[in-house]
């Protein structure tokens, strides 16, 4: 069982995925800016888990204030927010985490608690944040896994899995997990996912020690393996969906989208409804971060490309709610329209 | 000016092109089991290069045959030729040099010429081969040029440029080049081409050398560059085009076409006559090499992947002629329905 970030008295205990598959390395993260840095140089990744470690580095950071003073801990709370808010622009997750902190801090500050009452208060909260997403999970692993059959050879890119969520299930990985609980023989195609490797890296270390079957694909597999039948359904996480359904994912999506869509194999999302931005009409709006280019250009400190080539290191994309077949969500599964459906998923 | 494999008294002088774009290496190969360890290991690629090669190495075995027997040098010739033709199986430019050499090796002897008359004649006959591989390109690039528009970003996949062919112009950025010949501001969006990374590497070290813009982008990119509207037409080469059209290439291209095609960009092939195989009538029937799968698992000593996990390492894709906007060659550029416009190159 993997769970790739914990609150612990000393901190948050998080496992480095930069050193996985080859070393797995926990650090123990003592104030809130490491817990920033920790998710802005890609210790954790992953929207659910983004949204998790923000909450417990929020709650880290408030309990390191020193002081009595509610106002004070308040404008501390802000800034804190503001650091944690900077570090990744595209998973909606994180955003979800801040707000939802804010809004306990505030029902506790109308209520009239202390400082230390708000410590513990804020604490408490994201711990069931973290114990909130690993139910969602549980819950999308059911729903998801009913859409797979027996047998299924499923593709999957990036590392949607216990490593980019709170734990234990994953999201894509979740829906994997899922179907095999309800005794089906499910194998799993892991793209590489360039240039972070993520599928690699996190994906196939993850499978490997669940013993579900994986085959290892760069990127550019995609096409001829779906050509050859191999591939029966996509799962994909997501790091933020519009409230039209438009999904943004790991750089490399979209493509497998389009690809799917010709050789008509279902296209799946997995995530929960903390990745749903109903604020953002469409993909159009939401922001796709660009990442140093060194990522693309160096392998270690082996250097890819000659010096004084233009890069380009596009983190996501955003794939038309018209290439996705199904939602999968801990509230069940989403069709199109999706307006509708996400809509009424929110109002339950 | 770039040629990357040439003919000189002391053997066949070829770029290293595994060290690219760090160092520039080249290599004296002296025996033709050199050469064939050349194009198995990746020294030169590309089919049009590989066919180069594979006919100085032939002339190479010639010219160090011990004998005066024009039957024992046949033999010798079979067997050269064996080693050879084991090297790549899917670029049929290796089996098309392989056919020219041995057919005229078959006139030599039917003329009753000598062993060193046929030495002399099939070394100018590699020659031959190689200048007439500079002036197909030189041509693909006229015509190929004509299909660009002044201030076009071209996407290309994989290297399919001077260190690809004999030399100086290339397939695809030899259209390139002709563009820029024409008078047209043509820019470059290079995808690197995981995972032997000939787009990172090689096609970015060969147009800074020549001053061509270029930007280079993960393959996962490709998808979401197209649907910014940063691309006005895809050039690859190609390994081998059926009868029918259909056109196998790096691994990646399928991907690629497919995603132009979605986005109403013209995707066009440029490739020598020599790339087509009249005697395949489909790309079914086009062999697709795998190859080592150190090649995903590790860059330099650097391991990316868990111990264990299975890999596919498919070096090659076919591209189904319905994607294909057109075929460049030497001849002219070819249109739908292919079997009728190549069959008709070829009777020309």
């Amino acid at each position: 069982m993997i769970i790739p970030v914990e609150w612990t008295d000393e901190g948050v205990r998080m496992l480095d995925q930069r050193l996985l598959p080859l070393e797995e390395v926990w650090l123990m993260l003592k104030s809130y800016t490491d817990v920033a840095d920790g998710i802005r140089d890609m210790v954790v990744r992953g929207a659910p888990a983004i949204g998790v470690s923000c909450a417990y580095g929020i709650a880290l950071g408030v309990k390191n204030f020193v002081g009595t003073n509610v106002n004070d801990l308040e404008e501390e709370l802000d800034y804190i927010c503001d650091v944690l808010g900077k570090t990744r622009p595209t998973a909606i997750n994180l955003f979800w985490a801040i707000d939802r902190m804010k809004r306990k801090f505030g029902e506790l500050k109308g209520a009239g608690s202390d400082v230390s009452g708000i410590k513990a208060a804020l604490i408490a909260e994201a711990k069931d944040i973290h114990d909130e997403d690993i139910e969602s999970q549980r819950l999308i692993a059911q729903f998801g896994g009913e859409l797979l059959n027996d047998g299924d050879s499923v593709l999957t890119h990036c590392n949607a899995g216990a490593l980019a969520t709170g734990g234990v299930w994953g999201t894509a990985l979740g829906v994997i997990r899922g179907a095999k609980e309800q005794g089906k023989k499910v194998s799993v195609i892991a793209d590489e996912t360039r240039p972070y490797l993520q599928g690699a890296r996190l994906t196939a270390w993850e499978l490997l020690k669940d013993e579900i079957p994986v085959t290892l694909i760069t990127d550019n597999q995609s096409g001829h393996v779906m050509k050859k039948g191999r591939v029966n359904a996509v799962v994909v996480g997501s790091d933020r969906i519009a409230a039209n359904g438009d999904v943004a994912n790991k750089i490399g999506t979209y493509m497998v989208a389009v690809l799917a869509r010709q050789h008509g194999i279902p296209f799946y999302v997995a995530a929960p409804m903390s990745t749903v931005d109903m604020n953002c009409p469409t993909g159009e709006e939401i922001p796709i971060e660009e990442r140093d280019i060194r990522e693309v250009t160096h392998i270690g400190d082996i250097q890819l490309v000659p010096e004084g080539v233009s890069v380009s290191n596009f983190a996501f994309d955003v794939t038309p709610n018209e290439f996705v077949d199904a939602i999968i969500t801990e509230k069940g599964v989403a069709r199109k329209p999706y307006s509708e459906s996400l809509r009424r998923m929110f109002e339950d």
